[in-house]
């Protein structure tokens, strides 16, 4: 009950365990058209290039920064909280001139701030935000921010690691340019995997760059020939075989739930878990309004001296783990995740149940 | 029995469906320096930096360029193959200079040529070579390459995805600075992890540096506060804990078997599969002594005249899978792999027995 990752299914650890085969057998190039089809489910989509990168979150995040900033290229960055802070330095690293928006770490986006940067800054190529900021358990308003970058001609990168099967994330309806997300947060498959769906205008920019993508094993001009091939995939890297198996079961899993269906049991549960906390004297470090469900920051009762003694405790006696705070809030907070099969009525009375033991009631 | 992904042994495949859990539990720590130990046992150095990047192969390729390329560097790359072509491409992309070593394609790395080359270009900071090119089955010699750097005072980055388990890699005796290996190919573990390891050398280049790593994901300044940090571990990345298990289960097999047994039955293998393929008229691009044990190129014989029909009939009436020709081989050759379990004899009756159903004996 950690930040990510959650608790991995049997059905879907059963999967990983399938035999190997090799990454152009014709039934591997059938169940990666399967994945990108149930990924495009799950982003509410119809771009073509959607695919998992062969690489966890911060993979997927460098995929999206080094296939569309060119040096010189202003990127308006939204920070609030550590994922945006490695935009930033993402940003950097590709030669763009980053623009930073902050906001206070436990707050969302402010929209005001953002249209203020895109006025001040008529040169910038991109808007990048943090859907679900996973160091702070806040989600920001993505349809209010993707339409303010498109009324300043402006492409948008978000990152939706932990939004994606959790919370809505609606690519074509706010028409975000470019997405990436993780496998171990909502979707419940182990880490390594990072699903993104690039849309036409990101496609357009990736067309026009003058110069080469910095990086040989990210550059979506070389990959896409592997995911979507007509006539043919050709090779570029080896795809993680057994890692896709556990993806496409997890997927799986969420299409038969149903998107809307899973949604409503990551509120329902995080609603019991919050009067519980509640009721131990846990006090939430986000408004009701900007809070995930499947991200609990929550700051510590008077009574709790030492905060890692505590969690230690938990893991030891209980087998329960959940995160530290980061950065800012590093000793601070705790953040006890309800992602994806963790978001069930066991996991919430089990972490009650083991605070009150920890703590007293 | 293509070039990799090899057979996983069931044991590997159980491994990786154990339980999930935290990136920064201390279960995953212990294993994290247990898997540190084996590589080290694998790549037969003390090198502390020496640990599995969450990626596959071609994401360690990228790593060891990242890390010791800065702009402007020449660098001097061996191209005997595809991926010697990929090194250029890194090197490029990093802002790199490269001075090309060409040989033909399933000829050695031609040591007489790099003196050459070292010595026309005395501004060179690193030698980059492929231990053993997967695109055609050929050994280099390393040992004398690294001498060679040596003398001229060059870093050496050497590819060992192939070599790693099959044929002797030692790091600390031939004085490689920095080395990347897959999982997938004689370790017999799924595609999606890259072990590397970095000398006292190739450390202090990167601690040198003026200008920062291109890739944040691959930083390993960064990378190694999680894999190595004393007193805590911080956290950069998710790591994929399940691929893990697989890896770490995957090295102690290997450590039970021995380096000395494993290579000898890669050899054994080896020499019943040559006599049986030649008994059916096949040769191979490569001669005795450059041939790689674990990856079989051969030319057909004049009897098979669509050469990607019998693979296709090989894979749908036997589920036996063995590898096309790569690039400028592409229609010329079959790469049949010996790689870690799937060097057994079952394997080679299989193949053999197959061969001769489809092509009459």
């Amino acid at each position: 009950m950690g930040p990510g990752p959650s608790d991995v299914p049997r059905r879907i650890l059963d999967a990983m365990a399938r035999p190997t085969i090799g990454h152009l057998d014709p039934e591997f190039i059938a169940l990666m058209d399967e994945i990108k089809a149930l990924l495009r489910f799950a982003f509410q989509t119809e771009n073509a290039l959607t695919f998992p990168v062969s690489a966890p979150g911060s993979a997927g995040m460098e995929t999206c920064f080094v296939n569309l900033v060119e040096p010189g290229d202003t990127v308006i960055v939204c920070v609030n909280g550590v994922f945006g802070g490695r935009m930033v330095e993402n940003v950097k690293r590709c030669g763009g001139v980053p623009v930073i928006v902050n906001d206070e770490w436990g707050q969302p986006v402010d929209p005001q701030k953002v249209e203020e940067a895109l006025k001040a800054n008529p040169q910038a190529k991109i808007l990048a935000f943090v859907h679900a900021e996973t160091s702070t358990g806040v989600l920001s308003d993505a349809k209010t921010l993707c339409a303010l970058a498109q009324n300043h001609d402006c492409l948008t990168i978000m990152d939706a690691v932990t939004s994606l099967g959790g919370v809505p994330v609606k690519i074509d309806e706010w028409g975000v340019d470019a997405v990436y997300s993780g496998s171990q947060k909502c979707l419940s498959v182990p880490p390594g995997l990072s699903p993104i769906s690039f849309g036409p205008r990101a496609i357009a920019a990736l067309e026009a760059r003058t110069t080469p993508v910095q990086s040989w094993f990210l550059d979506l001009s070389l990959v896409m020939n592997y995911w979507q091939g007509e006539g043919g995939r050709s090779y570029h890297h080896t795809a993680p075989i057994n890692a896709m198996y556990g993806l496409h079961e997890g997927l799986l899993m969420l299409h038969e739930e149903g998107l809307e269906a899973a949604f409503a049991r990551h509120q329902s549960q995080h609603a019991d878990l919050r009067d519980g906390l509640e009721a131990l004297d846990f006090s939430f470090l986000v408004a009701p309004q900007y809070r995930l469900p499947q991200l609990n920051t929550v700051r510590f009762p008077a009574r709790v001296s030492d905060e890692a003694a505590v969690r230690k405790a938990l893991l030891e006696n209980h087998h329960l783990e959940i995160g530290a705070g980061l950065g800012a809030l590093a000793g601070k907070v705790w953040r006890i995740g309800l992602m994806g099969a963790s978001a069930c009525p066991q996991n919430v009375q089990k972490c009650l149940g083991a605070l009150e033991e920890e703590l007293g009631a």
